[in-house]
């Protein structure tokens, strides 16, 4: 088997994920950790704990190279994931020592005494590998394609816990697989951010340029207010690749390094020695959120104002009363006003402000809903103003127009190159 | 067919979901509306577009009461879930006068040319019936148990944006599928959510109990922070449960009927004319952001502040230099000073203030990573004060610690009975 021809299946077990209150991120996950190697996931399947297991898995191996199943390796009478695996390659499981051994000692390190079902959990198919746990007490188990009967497929069973999985998918999972599927080590993965543009510019701009370029792979994924673009490839390809989006859109990359809009104003505002001050209404503080996300942000980010009652923006911000009454809350003059006002609060650097209507009410003719008014006031230099407009629900608004506040910055704290 | 014993299975078709970039969340939505009728998901599958929805489909049809379609109605060369249906089914595609009608009127009225390609949307199997789609192109198709010649198995297909898809489920689906399974119309479903307690604790205090009502379903949803309880079954069933849970634990319960716990707080405090002022360092502003996804908060949350740099709570807030020096920037004290100094500043009726450490650095013996100092202050009342301890990382302590400080209000400031 190579690259894009391997027929790849993933199983994720648990009737919690069915039930429609837990989302199966194991699946997204998977899927993209396989997309970083050039590899996709021809079907992804999510059953219940229990029976459905062997039926599942028997059906997706006489499909696969490649089968991988979450979850199901615990220790309770709805784990049957080691069973089901056993009965479909039509072999016994047995005690792995060193399996047991680790068992014993996960155990001890905690000072708890091993319940007699925890012990099933040593067990594997015979002839398989046993992959170590260093994160919980299920180990993983590998068998390979020689073993199963029925076809060379390959089939991972992994424990579910993400702490569990994740370590364990590039530590015992990923070499086995470059070498199932002929990934060659050389091969470079970048994720370009962008804003401000979307997936339909990607397309109609530079989509045929990057099907031009030999051995490249790339995939969009749009959120809101951002566009990611992965290449995957030879280095050539991908630098070739990186040089024409870049050419296309430079005014709104963000970063080739997967590092988000927030982190790259951030170290912007760092390296210029900046401190920023935000002030904010209908974002509501999910641009400081955002901020603060970001590690280590308190060097640069210093002061945050939500003032999302007009009064607030009068007593907090210094906005001016009567501009508030001629131009309203949602205007130019009060967007530059709050900005101005928590720069001279907060002596700081560097001040952008938002004021907007989020809706559902609160629209008018002139001033629909989704309009904000964006203002970044600077220390001795004109502020500037933007004006946008996001139709969407209240959230996806709150989303969007946080991005659109943290691109002004970006754009206006660029480093010279 | 009744109630619990169908089966269901779900495809959800998309070569982006498979990709890693794009969650979905069209499995557990659907997940969540089938729990509420009392059904359950047996097995949800996810396919790239494209031909492999003939065979996934064939193979459903032949396990399932059911099966739900998503995606694959549009009108590119990529979009074949109708033919593979007819395809299944055995059966032609013909042209539906009234769906060709509608899509017509749907450009005609966007003033823009309907593409020859979009023609084929208007196409459903004989028999089946055609549902209606007011909010974009393609009309989603039932195929009742009788027009299949595999065995009795109902088809839906739907289409995959969600401002489609959803209201098309509750208009067209919902129905169809309660008179498929016999769905009692006197089910009743209550959410129940709670905050400040975790699920281990309702299976060692209530679970045998509620495993003993009669003629009821119920779940467990865990969060951050919070634990839903979701209760289905006839009205009695449902208030007797509603009951028992309630009695172990009123003191965390927020709401039951699904409320969040930011929407709880800013209802009591409208109740009882109060303004609310919020002043945040470690939660970096989540707290306001979260006060302000409720539509209507501005009655209520006027002024809020994130003072993540020790600067800006002396000079935003009042906190005395010295006692940050003595006590430290996550103490008591501290959090006591910015909660009075937020309702000072504002004038709120009430403040909240919070400050901890969200890690990864910044931790010591005393105060490791994780802790956060909580206060509350009242006009004319004493300030309360309170410690939480939350181990997670960055974003999940956020989260957490958001959860803890807005219970702290909902806690004191409960309409009496």
């Amino acid at each position: 088997m190579h690259g894009g021809g391997v027929h790849i299946e993933i199983i994720n077990t648990g009737t919690e994920l069915l039930l429609g209150n837990t989302q199966n991120t194991h699946g997204t996950w998977l899927g993209r950790e396989l997309f970083r190697l050039g590899l996709r996931v021809a079907r992804q399947i999510t059953i219940p704990d229990g029976a459905t297991i062997e039926e599942t898995l028997s059906e997706s191996v006489r499909r696969s190279d490649v089968v991988i199943i979450t979850g199901g390796l615990g220790p309770t009478s709805d784990d049957i994931t080691r069973e089901a695996t056993a009965a479909v390659l039509g072999c016994e499981l047995i005690e792995d020592e060193a399996a047991l051994r680790s068992l014993e000692a996960f155990f001890a390190t905690r000072k708890k005494v091993m319940a007699p079902s925890n012990r099933k959990q040593a067990q594997s198919p015979v002839g398989a590998d046993v992959l170590p746990n260093g994160n919980g007490t299920a180990p993983g188990i590998y068998v390979p394609p020689r073993l199963n009967p029925i076809r060379p497929c390959a089939i991972f069973l992994l424990p579910g816990p993400p702490r569990e999985l994740y370590p364990m998918f590039f530590a015992e999972v990923e070499p086995r697989l470059r070498a199932l599927a002929g990934v060659s080590s050389d091969r470079k993965m970048l994720e370009m951010k962008f804003t401000g543009i979307g997936e339909s510019d990607f397309h109609q701009a530079i989509d045929d340029q990057l099907a031009g370029v030999n051995g490249l792979e790339y995939g969009y994924c749009a959120r809101i207010g951002e566009v990611d673009l992965r290449l995957i490839g030879s280095e050539e390809a991908v630098l070739r690749s990186r040089g024409i989006a870049e050419a296309a859109f430079a005014a709104n990359l963000v970063s080739d390094d997967g590092t988000s809009l927030e982190a790259v104003v951030l170290r912007q505002l760092r390296k210029q020695g900046m401190k920023l001050a935000t002030a904010e209404s209908c974002t509501g503080g999910l641009v400081a959120s955002r901020l603060t996300d970001v590690p280590g942000c308190s060097d640069v980010f210093t002061h945050g104002f939500v003032t999302y009652a007009n009064r607030s923006k009068v007593e907090i911000l210094g906005v001016e009363e009567n501009v508030l009454q001629q131009c309203g809350a949602v205007s130019e003059e009060v967007a530059r006003q709050m900005a101005e006002g928590a720069l001279r609060v907060s002596l700081a650097d560097v001040a952008v402000a938002v004021t907007g209507i989020a809706g559902p009410s609160g629209g008018t003719p002139e001033k629909p809903v989704g309009t904000a008014w964006l203002a970044f006031a600077r220390r001795n230099l004109p502020t500037i103003t933007e004006k946008v407009f996001h139709l969407r629900d209240r959230n996806g608004f709150k989303k969007a127009v946080s991005q659109s506040v943290l691109d002004l910055v970006r754009r206006h704290t660029k480093l010279p190159l």
